[in-house]
This record gives C-alpha cells, structure tokens and sequence, in this order.
C-alpha cells in the first residue's frame, strides 16, 4: 500500500493519467461492473455530501423547494420538443421489458420476452419533459406562479468515452426547474442561478470561474440562452462546471402548460432549468491536486484535521493531550482524525493523508509533549512549522481560513495567467493546444466556429460577462466582430 | 379550491379512498404519466427530507458512512445468488437498447434497434448484488472489515397494484450493506439496526412498533434471518415499516468475497443490509391523521406553526406584532409561516392548513390586539384556546412537544387496544378481517402459515421481541407451539 502512494503520475509526466489515477488512490471513486458507471466511495460520497449541503441551502434560501420526479420518461415525450429530440435524446439508456424469469434449467435468469412494454420507457438524461408535463397540472392562474422546484438525482447519458467523475454514463446532479408568468422573470431567475453557482464555486470549492453566456451551438438542447461558469483546470484546458437555461416557452408549448393572467386570458408559461453535477468534483481534483495528491479546500473537506502522535511504548500522555485537542476542534465545528493506530508506521500516515488532501496535519512526539509544541502542516503548501500548543485550536482555525483563500488565490493566479487575447488565428492554433483561456473576436457566425472547432478542436465557451468588451476583427473570417468570446479546448 | 377540501372522504366510510384522496388534497404526491411511478410534490418531499436528515444522522453516530453504487445491474448477476432470483429478479424494469433516433419522417423518435446490449442492465430492485460484486475489491484481511455503507438512492419494483407511497414502481429509499468478520457481528450489526429503525419510528414518526423476526417464508430473499418493524394503521392492518437483514455468507459466496483471517486463512465475509424507504411516508399518515386531513408529529413537519392575523383594512399593527412572534419562534428553531396573504379568507386558511397538519395554529384579530391575547390551536385535538400572547414562545415550544407526545400516545394506545391473543381459529377468522394484531401460538411450519393465509389473507408478521413467550398449541394444525406469532393484515 506504501509503495502504492508513491506510484503517483506526476501531472507533467502524464496529466489524464495522473488524475484517473489520483481519484482511484485517493479512494474517491472506481470503474464499476457497467460500462461507463462508477462506484462513489465513502471519500468521495463525503465530498459530494458537502457540495449538496451548501448549495441546498443556497437553493433555499431564494426560495426553491425540492421536489421529486420519475426517473423513467415515455419515449414519447422526447417527440415533443423538436430540438430537444436533436440534441438530447439519442444516446440514451432505453427499458423495454418489465419482467426477468428463470431459464428453463433454472441456472440463470433471461428476459421474459411477453412482459414487453407497449410504449419503451427512458431513463432521464434530464427531466424537462417529465417535469412540464406535470406543470402543466400545478399550473391554472398567474396565482399558482412562480413555482421554483429542485430535484437531487441520478441521470443517464449513454457516453461512448467516460472518465470518473468528468464524463460517465450515470452521474449525480441536480436540476432546477421553474416556471414564470413573464419572459423577465424567468431570464432573471435564469442570471440569479448562475450567479449562485459562481458564488459556490468560488467561494465554497475555491475555483475561480468565468460566467457568460454559450454560443447557440454551444446552448442546451430547447434553451434560447445558456449561461455557463466555466473553469481552467492546470493543463489549461476549460471545464464546464455549471449552466443555468433560459427555456423561453419552449416546453410550456411543448406540453402546452398555460396560465390565465390577470386578465383572464391564457399565456403560455416562460421556464428555466439549471444544473450542477458530480462533475465539480472532477474539477476540485484537476483545478487544486499536485503531484502528492488531492489538495482539498477547508470547506469541502470530508476531514479538515488529522493528529498524529509519534510516541514510543507508552502512548497515554500523547493520546490524552493530543485527545483533548481534538476535542476542541470538533467542538469548534471542525472534523478531526486522531490517528494512533499502531499498525501504519507515521511515515506512511503521513503519505496517506497528504494522498487525501486532509487540509492540516497536526504531529507531537515526546519532545514535544515537553516542549509544550506541535508540528502543524499545511497541506497546501506542505510547510511545516513547530508551535506552541498553547493557542493551537485557533491556530488551527485561522490557518484553515488561509488555505481555503490561498488555494483560491493559488489558482486565480494560474488562470489569470493563461488568459491571452489573441488576434491572429495561425498564432492561436500554434498556442491554443498547449492550454490556456483565448479571448478572440468573433463574428458570431456558426461556419468560424466550426472553422475553429475543426482546426483546433477548441469551441467557443462563452461570451464573458465582466469583461470590457470592444469591437474588432474576427480572426478566422476577417470580417467585423462585435465582442470577444472565450475560446479553449476542454473536458 | 375551498369547497375541495371540505370533500376529503371520512375514513370510517371508506379509508382506502379517503388516504388516496388525502395524499393529493394535502399536496404531497400524485400520479405520474409514468405507470406506478409517482411525483412527490414539495409538500410531502419536505417531509423526507426531515427523515433524511435525522436518521442519516442516525446511522453515522453508529460508523456509517454514504457511498453509490450504480443504477443499473448486469442481468447475469441475478443468476449468482439462486435464492434471491426466485425471489426478487422477476418484476424489474430491463434495458436492452442504448441509443433512440429519430424516425424516417422525423416527426418522431424510435429505440435504435442497431443499438442493442449485449447483456441487458436491471435497474436495481435492491442493490445486494452490485455492491457484493464492488466489495470484492474492497476486502483483502480482516484489517479491511467492517465496510458500514449505506447509500440514499432510487429502486424500482414492477409492482401491479400501486399506491402512493405505500407500493409504487420506483421508490426513494436508503440501503445500508455493511461486511464483517464474523457471524456474531453481523447478527449484531442486523439487530442493532431494526433497533436504530424502532427508535426512528417511535421518537421521530411517533409511530409504536413491534420488532420482531420474520418467518422463513416471509425473510427477504437471500437472508438468514429478516428483523421488521411493524406498524398498526387506523383500519388495523399491519404495515411493515422498516427491516433488517442478516444475509449470513450468502453475497460472499456467490461473489467470491473472502477475507484473510489473523491466522492469514480465507473466510467469507458476513453481510447484514437494512432499509427504510418513502413509503413511512404513507405510515405517517396512515397512523395518524384524521377526517380534516393530515396530522403530523411536530418532529417532522415541514411547517411547524402557521400564524394567520384577522384584520380590518389597516394590518400594520397585527403585521408587526405577529411579524415578531414569528421572529422569535424561529430563533428558537421552530419553522413557521406568517400567512398574512389577502387573497384567501381566514376560513380557508383554517382548512387549508388543517388539511397540510400544520400542529400549531395562531390566530390574532384587533381585539386580540386591544386584550394583549391570542388564539392558539393544536392540530392532533383541534383544541382552541385563548391565552396571553406573553410568553407565547414558550407556549409554543412546550406546545409541539406536549402534540409530538400525545400523538405517538393515542397511536399507541390504538394499536394495544388492537392486539389480541387468540387461541382459536374460528374466532380468529371471523375477527382478522376486521383488522388487529392477533398473537397466536404457531407450530413453526410453512404448511400452518399457508393455510392462514389462504383462508384470512393474513399473514404472520413476525415473531415479536420483548414479549414474555409460553409454549402452548398451533390454533390451526393442534400440533405442539413454542411460541406466539403475530398475525395480520397488512398492505
């Protein structure tokens, strides 16, 4: 197991690699029995557990309710909305039968093919259609409006390339869906999710993000506008960490859901949905994690805390100070790990736990114990330090505050610095497979952006908000442009 | 909308009806386009999510910790374990095909029949076998046990008869798998767990149960022994609320799970699993609400206390005044609605909220005002009264514990006036239908159990704990019983 921890991929050696491996030895997740799906584990689940808690409440707090909708959809549903059936509902998980029997020598079962479905059920890769369809019941008066429902979920995508956590066939996610009275409303809940997501990503998983909006290529299948946050993970590529849709009308004509207004006369209802799945997980690991493993920040830490003592036969007086303080942590709202298993030697504790990116370690020994210090680090930076144990539960805290914002800063820095504008298409295919976020000109036609996606293999990720637009030059067409977008290649 | 709730049936003419009818009058669940399948609305998800939140707080005190496990499973792992095929492979919803496409004329989408599996994937009626499949991996020696997973998920069943919450196709629920050492401490973990669920059930649900141990034929498919708690519903039948299985060396053997013992030999593993599920919901209200609508025990209503005022044109006092209760009741952690809206009578309210059993109700007009009082209802005994609004905080909290407290009561002193020994089997046939626990001597034979259930429908719901057994004769065969069963029936 030692040797194991050591094995690591360095990121510059091989990047995919390290990560596919990162997230098997750090204990995350691992390749199931299906195809495509993983297996969360405890550590990863616990990651997952934390991201739910905090945007739950964030959800709540601007009035969204849960809810919960079928996970099977009638396939006849997909037909209803002519461009969600383009975009959406091809590669999909499809139940045909409802009955499995025994095989006639009873070894094995096999399906019974007379318990044949009349109409072939699909296993939700998204859950617009089920979900206005039963709007369309909630939804008589401009009284009954807005309704504001999130549901938690598992959906499917049948991926032909999968890798844990960015890309597989079942994930886990959430997704919101509301419905208006006016186009407005519905366009500012739209903006107002993607600025929570932002928030969240900042400020909870301490990933810098660039909000704006997709391209109509890049717009969710029914969407009339997409927003998106997306970050740059360390080899430079972007990843698509959440997306908020403006629905228009689409699937209250789709499913004819209406209202009666305050004039009494029918109007069809304006929507948004908006997501963020496991995913996020995949991109804390690839934004934040070195070449000794994952690098955690505080607030998303299944443990915040780990005290190891290194004592010789007589262990009581270490585990009993050393006990104390974790007792004060955890009386501080920190999660702490006193570790003084006997049969893991430190140094190999000491491994495991940077493996796992536990944000700080603390370490005593006999002298230290008549020193009055402890050795604190901070995984991070992986600085040690000897301090006095006096004052070490709001050392503690505070440092806890530091690695959270350095982490930040840490890779608000590194984005930043691979942030180009570019004007000049041969210099932008020379640079733009080496990584980094290309703000070009872009004329807004879909032929460049299909010029660029077929040289490069970049897309266009966004239009930026928070950005000092000018006019110019479109790189590839040379004709006029009134914006730069976002451009980059990506997970 | 005010007429509807006053057409709640009455549960003495025709229970069945009236909780199908309170289930979509009280906003907690309705029929989807999805056969079986339902949607669960805010109202009636808020509560799960309040039992969420409190067991899976539960089951971590005891070590356990969440992961998941894929949604779909291998057919040919239904083949591995002989016992669990017969009895849980058969209705379970089958994907065979991956891909939709759109049709010829494109008005429409069809299954892709290019896109065929080649081994068909079960959406998981329960997920023993996946995870056995996945711990395989995870076991090496004896240092690697106990694994105390647990994970929130989806299941789907092809029930043929549904009802919402109580037997639906899909259903929410949690299963914990948990692999050990030995025998005894998985017999250990499997008790400790039926326990965990009775505490549940009695101090948050306020639901009396019986624990006790199934019989052979009634023990989950693939388990040694099945622990089960069981309610008692107001027409008096039995409804299994929760069980806890001890799966013996079952999963190990058929998935080749064995671990290194001290002395470095191979065992196989022990397993327990264990589940509770959206379907307390239904014994919620089954148990204890009325002809009015929904009551529901403080612990685990989405809404604690509403508080309507009764104005004249000028609110503003009432406003503040209330507005400050409100204020105050919610510092305390109690979650309460001010429902000043003027769109809706008090009448309506009254009803309105009566119907959603919100257990507390205040009520302040200007003479209120003027006398420094306020009206106070309780929703478990509609009794109104009058009092001080000084020290109505107070009042309120010691309030929702008295109502948490008399409902689980007057449920238990339902239930203990609806359990009868019964010795002999004409009497018993004529009483069992009108529902009741009857506890009968039984003589331990599959031949007995078939033949009640064949003449009554009723089955035997386990062998009780905590009940001072006699040895004495089977009322059926006249053989010679070690012990009384309780018999019933159940949904």
């Amino acid at each position: 197991m030692a040797t194991e921890l050591k094995d690591l991929t360095k990121r510059a050696d091989d990047y995919s690699r390290w990560y596919n491996e990162l997230v098997v030895k750090a204990d995350l997740a691992e390749q199931s029995a299906v195809r495509g799906c993983m297996v969360i584990k405890p550590y990863g689940y616990a990651i997952w557990e934390k991201m739910q808690h905090e945007l739950d409440a964030m959800f709540k707090k601007t009035g969204v309710r849960n809810a919960y909708f079928p996970l099977l959809i009638p396939k006849s549903f997909f037909s209803r909305e002519a461009e969600h059936v383009e975009g959406f509902a091809k590669e999909a998980a499809v139940v045909t039968h409802y009955r499995l029997r025994a095989t006639a020598d009873k070894t094995a079962v096999e399906v019974d093919p007379t318990a044949k479905l009349e109409e072939e059920l699909i296993i939700r890769p998204t859950s617009e259609t089920i979900i206005w369809n039963t709007y369309k019941g909630w939804i008589h008066s401009w009284r009954d409006l807005p309704i504001l429902c999130n549901q938690w979920c598992n959906v499917m995508r049948w991926e032909m390339r999968t890798r844990p956590f960015l890309r597989t066939s079942e994930f886990l996610w959430q997704e919101g869906h509301t419905a208006h009275a006016t186009a407005e409303e519905a366009e500012a809940r739209t903006q107002q999710m993607i600025k929570v997501y932002a928030d969240f990503a900042e400020r909870f998983l301490a990933l810098p993000v660039m909000q704006g909006v997709k391209s109509e290529t890049e717009r969710f299948a029914g969407a009339l506008n997409t927003y998106t946050i997306e970050a740059m993970m360390q080899d430079g590529k972007a990843l698509q960490a959440g997306t908020s849709h403006f629905l228009g009308q689409n699937f209250a004509k789709a499913f004819d859901v209406t209202y009666l207004d305050k004039e009494n006369k029918p109007q069809y209802v304006w929507a948004s949905s908006w997501g963020v799945s496991t995913r996020l997980i995949g991109a804390l690991i690839m934004t934040h994690s070195d070449d000794n493993g994952l690098v955690l920040p505080p607030k998303v830490a299944p443990l915040q805390v780990v005290i190891i003592p290194i004592g010789g036969k007589d262990m009581s007086k270490l585990d009993e100070k050393l006990g104390a303080i974790a007792a004060n942590l955890e009386k501080k709202g920190i999660s702490v790990k006193y570790d003084n298993a006997d049969n893991k030697r430190p140094g190999f504790k000491f491994a495991d736990y940077e493996l796992k990116g536990v944000p700080v370690r603390l370490v005593m020994g006999n002298r230290d114990l008549e020193n009055g210090t402890v050795e604190i680090m901070r995984r991070d930076t992986l600085e040690k330090e000897t301090v006095p144990m006096e004052g070490i539960e709001e050392r503690v805290e505070k440092l806890l505050d530091d690695i959270q914002a350095n982490i930040y800063n840490k890779a608000k820095s590194f984005r930043d610095a691979h942030v180009y504008e570019c004007d000049n298409y041969e210099e932008f295919k020379t640079r733009v497979a080496d990584g980094g976020f290309f703000l070009c000109h872009w004329d807004g036609t879909a032929e460049t952006e299909a010029q660029i996606k077929a040289d490069t293999q970049a897309t266009i990720r966004c239009v930026p908000f928070d950005f000092e637009q000018t006019e110019g030059v479109d790189m590839v067409s040379g004709k006029p442009a009134k914006y730069r977008v976002l451009i980059a290649r990506s997970y």
